[in-house]
Order: structure tokens, then C-alpha cells, then sequence
């Protein structure tokens, strides 16, 4: 489809939680989509929408917003009321996601989902655009496996899109083989209310439920090359450790990665450095630069480092080298906005590559 | 020496400051202690402690110190006025320790340094009470070899404690081969004032000057063996990252772990909740326990376990297959708190030893 | 009734909560008090406490408590499975207490409420133990009322706990005439989940609902004389202003203070530093000193200062003149702990004095 | 002077420090002044900005400015290399400011200070230029008075201005009698490194040096009228309590205000919000609307709100009854960002307004 003067109708579902709201503060003014629909539990269902949520973001809700009126989650009832809408931006929980995203699949709308709960199944793709935006091609096949008419794209774990857009430039020119990875996690990784103060103020936590999991299994298929009805997973072993921390937006993550051939750690840096996905040039959320190296010794960092790129670009700094893997080892430090490209702009710019692939 | 009714007379080097101010919390009630100098920089000389300090803990000035007038870090001057003083436990920073420490040791006192700048020497032992308490015998050829009186005993940096308190029974039981570690750690490992609110508000700072080079370094000392002359050091290859959050006390650590012989977690983890020092026994400062093993999913956390064992032991949680090396892969948590265990109560637990060993 | 080797059996009510633990830290050693029954809400009647709990403290759950079998808050049934019982802590939020609350005090349990639901009634003491520990005899009064053989003694909101502490004394020697208060209040006092992380990492809250009337209103219910069926009030005008910060616990409040009579700020200051109540001297919970003043210009502060007389003390600092009050102004800084001064320890002294007056 | 296409030629004094990176953050793109030198203390002199500069905000060092070299503090020097300089922004401590600003003023350079050394000097304007910019005609007096050719006109203390901005609508349309203040203050008011991460985590601090008679003096001062050569200081009664707390930017201030003529709450809220200074109009620093009055029951919440107008707008909530004032009280919390309309922000439109009035 060719962007016309006439953007394409979209529902957010979850609209109230927290990737919801990036979710209205990224589409409200956006080039090529247009809110069309909000939908939210039940209990909110009818309420104008600044009377429903406890908006979080630093900005404001957007005028254009405030006034619409909540919808219930209901995909046979939100199609028949506006079957325009093409594309649904989900922050639904996973028990929610469960039922309703195939629901909106089915009912002709294509759903661009943050929840984890399709993110491995064998013909959803799972995409960081510029990482894998050819992964999107599976929705021909999902689509005609599962009879929908619309059908899912996931994002992945917001802790995922740090290392593996700063794993994609390296893995594509020297191989990656192992990696080590700990993060530190910001709050809002948890929606809200999500970590209570008490357990953050003087404090952090060694532990996120299923977080080192995802961080494992979801790097290895973003990694991974398209098959003709899967993706075949990137054989790469990744180890890690998922930690919170006092901080509001952004999730740091160390990295100790070991290399299929030599490379030092300048020709990494470069690498991720001068990597550019040509695909994506010109798509209205697209960073100029999905990954930023940083020079300084003690960058990047969460606050002072979050919003590059408007939150879409990864951080990455003390490109060095890691000793326990010798020649092929090189260590480093990478960040990115969990909110933004570990979320909700990641799926709005998943969302604007399907139009330019023309794929719904 | 047998412990008489005499407690023994020490100084404390740099009293002013925030590893100063520990020691004269752990020293102003000690059994075999007694605080009978507290030396300053020149500007406080002559100043009584309460007027010249910026008292930073949470517990009030001892009663009996607040009146003590500061001196000068005058090694011959203190020892003039009061040569019954035998133990000098510093605090000082490395540009004050280079000149000081030795100058002690030369007029006869034993310094229990926490300055980095002669844990790497030869002759010099670094030394955490349970893990390598035999290190201290180099005392004897420290003094035949420099002609001192006295001599120069070593602390461990403060992010080192946990992890060589926990490596330690892994080694001894089942040989360490590699390490990745990443650490977490609180803002008093910087002293006071130390890291500034600005950088640590909503934020995480992914380097800290020095750090990781002295945790690969330090922990080969710690395992290693004692020889005539110099310790051998142990063949662990250690990878760290050190990163600072919004902690006030307790530096957490991550571990990944390659042994030499296959083990199980559970192997591992009982190896280091059962791991017993039976030379400290009994020393006033010794935890019955010098690593506790958590089994909750989310500990340790900093706040809530820094203080087990008074501070002294190490808390090690979350012990779990390291995928990385197969069978011979363990990773877990490791904590210890930097200004006690990892600063002034590690010093003392070496003096309680060194005088049970009558090594003074 | 005298101390006797016997100790009364008390239950706690919302045993599992924030208020709830500390109830369970203070109780568990009490040279008076026993703990009898665990009460908690219906979905975890007969699980293990330390199943049921995510305990938050930073000390351990006590381990006489962990293996505890958790009760419904039922009082027929309390009192039916152990007629021994004669006090129940509770710990319940209002809605749970204006139900369950009269049922205890009519089975015939003395309730020593933290909930807010019962302060303003008429024939309901409203005690902080040192401030009127005489408006315990309402009792009498209202057990002839409502016809209960136990009773209600309510505890005041922790933010008001400071405050009232601090003016009891200027009360009684100057008069209080008008208060301008504006707190400072942690966490904590919002119970646990409580505040999200989102709404304090780099944020103050200026609003905590119901706050503000409850300070102006219990303060002078607080500082009223006891009347033949209920309190009269102080003719104090009391403005406040509360506020959230990113603190854990320990609430600040600035007060600015007209009085009746003129009065030097060290007049002032004299007078509360030097406040006792005879009558709570001995009391296990009791502190020695029930305001202490400190002269430093900084203090107090909630983490450096909270735990003074472990927790049960008020903290004044910078007692210093109110220009707009004139001759009659003073202004100062009062701190309490919210969680024990203000919640569990106010409780638990106010149950010790209730046994040492044999108003049970 | 019209705005024509030339800029006026600037300095930027204390170039390096916290407000001196928000000056260089406000001016590089300034359609009306162009920064032509940065002056830093003597050690800094010759080095590269981006050299020499710890830059702590959370936006890059824009690219105009890296490579500038740095110049000594040096009135003449800086005058005779370029004698174009017109405005001096100045936001060096007070120290160095008694010298060097009086010296720029003499070498023909309009000083914008934010030191508060000549705050309260009879002929120097204390400025915030919605409130009194008819104070700036003080200068011409100054010049004679000083026989400078250039001039000093004063920022006010950061914790002012939001307070003296809600007052001066209060004050034209009510006349405003005494304020209670109290503030919770961001740590970048104590400039970098200020305010220690040990004091500020888990905490807050009562007090900070001579901030309470600054925020009594200035808004006296602020509010006046100009007369001759000196303003008559408005007849109104401050009290404040200053404190410190764990937010980044944007001191909070709750305010009790007592007023000359009865307002209720609704009409002290629209005096506020509907407030506008006709003359700032079209400034390119100007906001929207000086003061903007939230109705939501818990704003302006510091994280949230410091940025309305660009951080250049008074931010107010709660607007409520002062019962201890009855129908001539009024309370409510203000909000001002500290480092921009407190500080940077402040002085760059008070220049702007002097360009208007051709004051220069």
C-alpha cells in the first residue's frame, strides 16, 4: 500500500496500562496511523478515557485523546463498530493477550503484540525491525495456517532489544557464539503500579520472573533466518542473569560475548557503530542510527542516555575486550528505553514496515 | 599472645572519613581493643572528633570518641606519645596510604590497610580472614625482607568480598576455573560525599575506575596459595563488570562459574552454606556463618540482607544451573557488605587473627 | 493486674501486611504478650505464615512465627479455638476493621486498632501512651455502651504521631494556640505494595488522601482532656500540608507553632527534651526519652534518625523562632518512625500500659 | 536595539558548572544571542569545552560548542579579545562572583547573575521578568551610581520562583499579607557534584544553609516597587521551612497564604492560571502562561510537571481553603524547575527583556 492522505485506522488495546499510554503519545500525531479505537477492560468500558487512566508518562495525554470514549475488548464487536481499523497496537497482559489478540486476528485486524505469550510460536514472527524485519514474511504463511484474515506480530521482551540489536551487526560480520548478559532493569519494565518503592528505595533485586528465559530463547530466534514456516533459530548460547534497579526507564545490560572469528574490540565497535538497516530509511520511527557507540568510560546510562534516537536507538559503550575468550571475546555495556523500542515503538515501527512491505 | 584482661591499644589511620567511621563503631566496644589514637589529615589536628567529623552512619558518635582530640598521620609522633599502640587500622585513600602505611609499619605498628596500593605487592598478604587466613604468616618474611618493626596486612577491595568468600568452598571442594561476574554496588563503596545524587537519581553508572581490574586481580591473590616468600596465584581466569546503583550499603554480585570437576547446584550450594572456618571460631567478629545460603527466588537483595552476621557474612542466593558450562557450570548471587565485611570489619577479623596467631 | 510469669495471649489481625509484621517483630520475644493466633484474610487461612507472607522487613521472619498457621479473622471462631486470648494487634485496613473490629471487642478482645475507621468516635480513646494515656479510662465507658466485654483503643495516624509527641510538651507549659504543618512522609506509611516505584523515583507526591484532615482533627482529639463519655477537644487550629517522598520510613513534619504564652525557642526546646511521663516508666516498649532534640543543624533525618529509642521516640531538630508568630512563635522540624511510633510500637505501648492500669 | 539579524555577542561564566551547562543548553540556538566566550576557572583555561566540562545534563554538549576553548574569568581580557560582548551569563558561586561580576560590569558587559551576593543590593535588580521587570530600569541608575558601563541584574534564588510567581498575581488582584512556606528541593539546586548520594538515599534533609532568609528576603524584594534608586520591598511576612529531598530538578513549595482582601480558593486559582505579563509577549524564552494551575488532586508532582512551559511556567495545584487564615486564606503547592526558570531560563529572558526595553 502506498501512504496516501488516508492513515490507516488503528485500536489500541490495553489502552489505560503503561505501554498503552506510549502506545497514544507515539500514534496521536502519527504520520501514517490513526487512533481510531481504545479499548480496555470492562470495568472502564464507556468512560472517556482521561477519566479511566492514571496517566504516568511525563507528558500530557493528548487533546485529541482525552475526550474518546473507552471500548470493551472485544474484537467482533470493535470491527463491526469501525471495520476500517486494520491494525491493533496490543499492551495487553499476557491473560488477557491469551484470548483476545487471536480474537483480533480472526477478525481481520493484524495485531502487533507485547505480550510473551505468541512470541515463540513456530509462524508469529518476532521482530525488531531492523534486526529482522524479513521474519515478517511468516504472516503469509501464519495466516493462511491459522485462517485468519488479520493475524500477530510480536515484539519482544523489552530486556531483548538492547543486546540483540547490538548483537545483530556483530553476529552478521564476525559470528556471535556465547554470551553473557546481566542486566539492570528499570521499574517501568514492570508496568505500573508494578515494583513497589518499598522494595526499590536502597535496594535492587536479583530476580524477574521468566526474564532470563525470554532473554535467552528470544535472542536465538530474532537471530535466526526465515524458513519457509519457522524461523531457525541463531545457535548461539546465551546465559543470563535479570536484576531490577532504582532507575524509571531504560534497561542496562552488560555483555561478555564470544565470537565465531576474531575481531578486536575497535572493528566491534565499528561494526555495531556503522550499522544500518536500509530497509527501514525514511520510516517515521526508525532511529538514524539503531545502534549508538559511545566513547566516553562510564556510558551509557540510563537517565542521561534513554531517549537517543528518541528512545529507538540501543546504547552501547565500553566496547573491550573479554578476556576469557581471548581473541574472540569482546565485552561491553548496552542500553535501550524499555518503554519506547523495548515496546511500544518497537511495535509502531514493526507496524510501519508491514505498510512498507505491504503485508496487510 | 593469650587475650588478657589488657586490651591492645590501636590507632585508626584516616578516622574522620566513612571506613574511619566504621572502624570506630566496631572498635569502641571491642573485647580485645582498644581505640587509643585517631589520627586525621593535618587540617583536623588538634579538633575533637565530634567537631572535626561529618558523621555519615546511622548509629550516634560512641559516646567515649566524641571528645578524643584528632592527631596528625605522624607514624613517629603517634608512637612517641603512646608506644604501647600496636595496630593501626587505616582507612586512608592510596595517595595518603602510599607514604603513611609503611611509615607505620616501620615505627612498629601493624596497619591494617584498606588502600589498594600494596595488596598486589609480593611480600605483602591480602588477606579475608576465612578464605585465606594462612596469607598472614607472610608477615614474618615481610619484616625480615623491609626491616620493619611492624608491618602491612591487606583488605580485600569491597566488591572482591562476596564473590572470593563464596568461590572460596567451590575451589577448595571442586576447583574454579573461570568466572564471569558483574557487580552492583552501593554508593558508600565511594566514600563520602563520594557519588554525587545527580549521577545516581533514576540512574546507574555501568563503570567504576579501577574496579575490575582489582576484582581479577584480587581474587587469584585471595585463592592462591601461600609460598616462601610470595603467594601463588590461583589459575582462575575472572571477567568482571562493575557497575553503581542507588544502594546505600551492599554490593550484589553475579556469577557465572566454571568448575574444574562437574557439580550440581545443589552440590554447590551446600558446599558454601556448610563451609565452615574452624580457625576464626570464636573471634568476636567472626559471623557463625561466613556464607549464608538463601533459597527465596528473589534474595539476596541489598537492603534487606547486608546486615546477616552483623555484616560479616556473605549472602549468597538464587544458585542455578550456568548453561554455559554444561556440568561444570554454576551461577548464583553473591552480596557482602563493602563497609564492613569488604572494609573496616574485614581489618578487624585479620587483627582478631593475627593476634590469636601471636603474629605481632 | 500484675506481671506474672503468665503472659496474656494476644492474636494479630492482618498479620501478613506491613503493620502487620512489625506487630509480629515486636510481639515475638514480648516479656508480656504471647502469640496466639495469626489472623489474615480469607484466601490464606490455613497456610503456613511464612507461606503466606512476602515478608518485607529487613530483619527475618521470627522463627517461633514461620511455621504458624494463619487463621481467618474471625472472631467467634478466634475466640472460640482459644478463649485465652484477650488482645488482637490489628493491623486491618478500614474496610476490613469496621467490621471485624467491634466483632473482636464484642467477643470479648481488647482491639488495639491501626485503622482510622474508629478514631473520632466519641466513646473510642485516640492514645499516643505518653500523650494521654488517661483517655484509656474511656473503656469503662464504652463497654457499658456497647455492651462489648473487650473494647476498642485506637492509635493514631502515623504522620500525627510526631507532631503530637512534640506538642504534648509545649502544650502543657505555653499553650498551642495554631499549628502550620507540612510532612514529609515515607513510603512505609502506605502500607505494602503501597506507593509504585513509578510515582517516586525522582518525584515528591504533594497529596495523601485524607491525610491532611486526619492530622488536624486527631491532634486535637489527642491533645483534648478526658471527659465523663469522651474527649474534649484541644481549641488548637491546625493547618497541614502532607506530602510523599522518596524515603522508607520515618515521617518528617515541619511545624510552625503559636503559642499561648511567650516562649524563647531554647524554652522550648527545653521543654521537650526534658518531657517524661512517669507513668509509662518501665514499660517494655516504652523510650526513655520520648522526644529527644537534637542541636545539630541538619537533624533529624529519617534514615540517620528514625530508629531513636528504637524507633519509638520522636526526633526534633532546629528549634528555632516563628517570625510570624512573634514572641509567641517557635518553629522545628519533628520526626517519627511511622511504622513503629506511628502503627505497631504505639500499639503495643498503649497495650502495656492497658495492663499495667488492669484495664482489661 | 530592534532584534535585527546580528545576535548580541554573549559570555557564559562558570561555563563548566551544572547552571552553566543549562546556559549553554539555552543559548546555542538562541535566535537573538550567540555565545562568543566561555569563561571556567583558571586550571580550565585553553582546554576544549567538551574537554574540560563533567556534563551531566541528559542532552548532548550541542556541536557548536565542543570544541570551543575555554577562557580564564578575566572581565578585561575577555573584553579586549572581543569587544562585542555585550552579556555576561553568570553562573558562577558566590565567591567568585564578588569579584569578577562587578569586574564585567566595569568592562562594559551586562552581568546576569545568579549569585546572590549583590541580590539584595540597593541598586542592582533582583528580576524575574514577568513579575518585575520594571525593576530592570534600576540599571540605569546603577550605571551612574557605579559609573559601570555595563550593569548587574540578578537572577533570584532557585526556591524563589516558583513561590514569587504564584504570589504576584495574588498580590496585584488580593495584596497578600504572610505565606507559610515549606519546600522539598531537587539536589540539582546544590549544583554538581552538591548534594552526596549518602545523604539523599533512603532520606531527606531539613535544612540547607541561608536558603529560609533568602526565600524571606527576595520575594519582599521581587514583589516591591521600584522607586528611585532602590525598591520599596513589599510589606509582607515570610516564614519558610527549606529541605532537601531525593528528586533530580523542581522544587516543590507548599504555601499557606494569607491575603489582604477575602478570595475564595476558585477565585485565587483563576487569578493564577488567567495571570499574563503582556510585556514578555513574543520573548523566544517567555512561556505560554507563567503560572499554570493543575485541578488534578495530586499535581504538580516535580518528575511530572518541571518541564510545563519548557520548564520556564510556575506550576500550581491544590488549591484549597487556609483554614487557620478563613476566608482570607488560601493554600496550595507550587512548582518551579530549578536549574531553568530558577536559574538559566531566568537569566536568558531577563536579557531578552532587557534587548526590548533597549536597556543594554
Amino acid at each position: 500500500m502506498a501512504m496516501t492522505s488516508q492513515k490507516i485506522k488503528v485500536a489500541v488495546l490495553g489502552a489505560t496500562g503503561a505501554v498503552g499510554q506510549q502506545f497514544i503519545r507515539l500514534l496521536h500525531n502519527h504520520p501514517m496511523f490513526e487512533i481510531a479505537a481504545l479499548c480496555a477492560s470492562d470495568r472502564s468500558e464507556g468512560k472517556r478515557y482521561d477519566e479511566a487512566v492514571h496517566w504516568i508518562l511525563d507528558t500530557d495525554i493528548p487533546a485529541g485523546v482525552r475526550g474518546l470514549a473507552l471500548q470493551a475488548t472485544d474484537a467482533a464487536m470493535v470491527h463491526s463498530q469501525n471495520p476500517e481499523i486494520r491494525f491493533a497496537f496490543s499492551a495487553l497482559p499476557n491473560e488477557s493477550a491469551e484470548q483476545a489478540e487471536p480474537a483480533f486476528a480472526k477478525a481481520g485486524m493484524l495485531v502487533f503484540s507485547n505480550a510473551s505469550k505468541y512470541r515463540m510460536a513456530l509462524d508469529v514472527p518476532l521482530v525488531i525491525t531492523e534486526v529482522n524485519h524479513d521474519h515478517l514474511n511468516l504472516l503469509r504463511h501464519q495466516r493462511i495456517a491459522r485462517g485468519w484474515a488479520g493475524g500477530i506480530v510480536c515484539n519482544t521482551n523489552c530486556t531483548v532489544s538492547g543486546p540483540a540489536l547490538s548483537l545483530k551487526p556483530l553476529h552478521e560480520q564476525f559470528g556471535v557464539k556465547r554470551v553473557f548478559a546481566v542486566s539492570m532493569q528499570a521499574a517501568s519494565g514492570a508496568g505500573y503500579p508494578g515494583v513497589a518503592s518499598l522494595d526499590l528505595i536502597d535496594n535492587a533485586i536479583p530476580y524477574i520472573k521468566g526474564e532470563e528465559e525470554k532473554l535467552q530463547a528470544e535472542t536465538c530466534k530474532l537471530l535466526g533466518t526465515l524458513g519457509n514456516r519457522s524461523i531457525n533459530d541463531a545457535a548461539i548460547d546465551v546465559s543470563a542473569h535479570c536484576n531490577r534497579v532504582a532507575v524509571m526507564d531504560g534497561h542496562l545490560v552488560t555483555m561478555s560475548v564470544e565470537l565465531a572469528t576474531a575481531a578486536t574490540p575497535e572493528e566491534c565497535a565499528a561494526a555495531m557503530h556503522d550499522w544500518r538497516c536500509a530497509a527501514v530509511a525514511g520510516l517515521p520511527t526508525a532511529p538514524d542510527q539503531p545502534v549508538v557507540v559511545r566513547t566516553e568510560p562510564d556510558r551509557p546510562q540510563p537517565r542521561r542516555d534513554r531517549n537517543t534516537g528518541h528512545g529507538m536507538s540501543a546504547v552501547v559503550g565500553r566496547v573491550r575486550p573479554e578476556p576469557l575468550f581471548g581473541k574472540y571475546g569482546v565485552k561491553f555495556i548496552t542500553l535501550a528505553h524499555n518503554t519506547i523500542r523495548g515496546a511500544a515503538g518497537g511495535s509502531v515501527l514493526n507496524a510501519e514496515m508491514v505498510v512498507r512491505k505491504e503485508l496487510f
